[in-house]
């Protein structure tokens, strides 16, 4: 079975890309975190990605903020599916590090998920290694029916409130 | 072997969203693509995502511009990976897409690819299946070597000059 | 006489929708709140709105925020005024919403307010019903004068002042 | 029956705004057009609304560029809903338009559609009508099938292409 | 002598316009403050300009934030040079203020100043009173060197920190 | 009688800015035009606003283009009233020249138009020297009213139509 | 050996800018700071820049907020290399500062860094003198690789979390 | 004596970037243009910026667009001075590539310059340089002038017009 690897740029983007973790725990489905800068520890991240590959590895999520290069530096250095979360830090409030991410030149995509938007990163890693793995799959699809739920009960209750 | 679906929510977005398939031509990834809007055909939408889960179908691609809602659309409807490219089209020039395409709640993703990045989108599919297929792997690895050839060569060009 | 049904994308946004209804209550025009996701329940929006065209519905307020999409899912699936309320959360702060509430495709209007401006759904909603219903014109022409009349007390508060 | 006021800001705004009438005229609903600014003849604009008031309008819709003033002075000045189109002109290409469209205060909603959505105000202001016009109402219900079947052609002459 | 009259579109601009009569109180300039509303009470908006055109008044100050027209309406009755100063409110933090403001017409200009810069507003407010009034020149000349005073004496006290 | 002087900080900028000439030309106002540039010729710039601080100059016109700087350094300079003219030119398309020119600090105002907008500047130029002008005060308003009659006159055209 | 002047145009811009100067401080390069407003005292700035080219000064820093004109005043009067720090304040939070920095004409250059990025200016300013400085050059690489080991302990602390 | 490498993402980028080495070779400064990707060739850009390092380069400008991380992979490996220009490409215009190249973590800038800012990076490499090397800086001041006379030269133009 394949394994997610969350990187993040900084330690202070922890507390939210945590919940890339969270989420894919949740879901069974191994994963590990690190932190690794693209312009910091540059050597860091190649020597990571290429342990990746050559590893278990099915999916990179990335995490950076401002000027955020780490999700398609790693982008740059695999054919796995990289999925980079732009952080909102600093005056620009997250449009730049979405606009870093999101827009990378043609022959490497990556997989932009909304500005803090680890949880979902986490739900998108699970979606494509699912892709293969129907117990998964169906996993993802129990927790949509509770997260449904969980709106029906929130309008029940608002309605009758 | 499973396939990728594009849909596009108008037939104005065909000239840019043919590149994804051109692209998953190339590498040997079985795609279809056809025309459905969220807003104008809301039920072929529901219909067609059913249809692809029930099918062989791995990842859907979707494009749209402007109030972008096709790729959301789509994924509030399957746990397949959806890649969503936002299309620049309007006055706005593709922001409203992309705004529109990525930032989407927690539980639902969309693998958001640059404004107009309907080729990368092809690249970011085909990775999607390559997780689990060692000779697509291998292509996409072989095309991503051409690529940076292909750089070396205009830069040999410019030195030469 | 008609009703105004108010919809919400999520539990968080109750804090603002609620302006539309208090509003509306303010006018003497039925109004009842529920809550929906777009992408978290799709068919409970399609049924909410298949019963509100069958039912007495005249209007439909429909609020959310980020990758907004509630108000246009609403929109393609009635020919009922479905007004839009974009709501500010997360880094980017209600332009997300706003462009992704209004920038609707040709044949699917969204009446879209001001951001977090759900009181002023309600007066439109109000304002839409009072076309073919002079008693509620005169309602809302009063509360019209009242606004003006604060106006004017302040004005001479701090003329005075 | 009630009547459609098309308003707009200047001659230069006639070959967009033109959409909304031709949407009306499709739809069999009156709709006269006329040009008066907000800023250049501010008298105007307090004369045709009390005309509007005073006569059998039911919906006015003003479109406007730049500080994009008229949807919200006519707003001012009557309890009539208003739909704004905010016009893409000039360097900042709308967007200017769209916020003074649609940031109305409290009291006094537009009714905004997207930028140069003119053929939409035209449709949401039949909308607004058909609230109390079951014919109207099935008529707007024709031409949105109409306009999904042009979607399904277009589909179908894509995936036998 | 001439006037200064500071108008706002709500009671709750008052902190920041203040700043606006605090400077002009500060170089002798007699200046009168009241609330007017664009949309709120459109009426007394053009009752004011005609008496300000009547009376002493020679420059008009005018605040106002999000769909901004205070400045624009007041622009548009009277050939006073006007003062706009564009209040930060809401989500969109006075962009939306910002171009209402400054994007005007052809013919009907607002001289806009920095969002919630009311101060500068009676500067400049001044500044236009004193190019036939040469004792405020003098006066504005005297404050614009206490200002490069004030400078100076923070420069030395961190040099010499 | 006071006259109007128009810098620019680039000959490039001549086909926007003789719009304020043209203005003044036709409102019968003295002006002069001359190209500086903040940052090329610095000292030119200082010995300009000298030579009109002497002079029977009473308004000063600036327009200039991405971090546009002229009008701020002129009026860090005078106590004239500084007219800005943000210009779009390159790719951010005039929205670095707005910022740039009316985000001013305290205690030095620019009185900023639209973005382009030099024949605006003209006529608040003519404005601002109507204060103690009841004649050019006359024209200005002879010019509004020929201007509201323009409108009228295409409404009429277009009501006849 | 050379060094580095750093300007701040205010003195409330001191908690941001000392960074340039805590950076250069520990890297053994000499600094001095103060405060001169490209606005207020502009004679000031002339002075200043004169100064440092007569003296050792090898690179200037300016750091400025809102219209942030003071690195381009400084460049345009010298043609040592000038550091711009655009610093956030206001609402609009540092785009303006950012635009009003980063665009200048040709022929004047502004080398610029990120909002508030006063560490980085210093940084920058090192490693400009570092070009003929091996000492320096020395100094800064052993400065990033303790940067590189500070990533590396805090993703060990995370692994073994 | 240093040389500058002028470094660019794409061979698209050639006639914007070209005007670096154009400004360059008319200041006598040895120039090198290659091309190398970030993300299509990023180890390319290593061996590039080792042999930078270890050859006579003094200053590296590195030009690309959209999600623009070459300046920033670049920096990440190098004390070297690195001047980075944000091309416009596509939808956004540049603001994605000025976000994504000024917006650098801590510790390893890249001086930004305008958005297609291409000659000023050749003016800002040669000022680099020039801190060392007075023949250089006079070379500089002489364009200077040269410039600035341009610009009176099109004054008296204008002004005898």
């Amino acid at each position: 079975v394949k394994r997610v690897a969350v990187m993040m740029g900084s330690e202070s983007d922890l507390p939210v890309m945590r919940k890339a973790k969270d989420v894919l725990d949740g879901l069974g489905v191994p994963c590990t975190m690190t932190i690794a800068s693209a312009h910091r520890t540059p050597d860091r991240v190649i020597e990571l990605v290429a342990s990746y590959e050559a590893d278990d590895v099915g999916v990179i999520i990335a995490g950076a903020g401002a000027a955020a290069h780490l999700a398609g530096a790693v982008a740059g250095r695999t054919v796995l599916p990289v999925i980079g979360v732009p952080l909102a830090s600093g005056a620009l409030q997250g449009l730049d590090a979405l606009l870093a991410t999101v827009q990378m030149p043609s022959g490497v995509p990556v997989a932009t998920v909304a500005v803090d938007g680890a949880a979902n990163a986490g739900v998108l890693a699970a979606q494509i290694l699912a892709v293969h793995d129907t117990t998964l799959a169906e996993r993802l699809r129990k927790r949509r029916a509770e997260s449904a739920q969980t709106v029906l009960d929130k309008a029940r209750e608002l309605e009758d409130g």
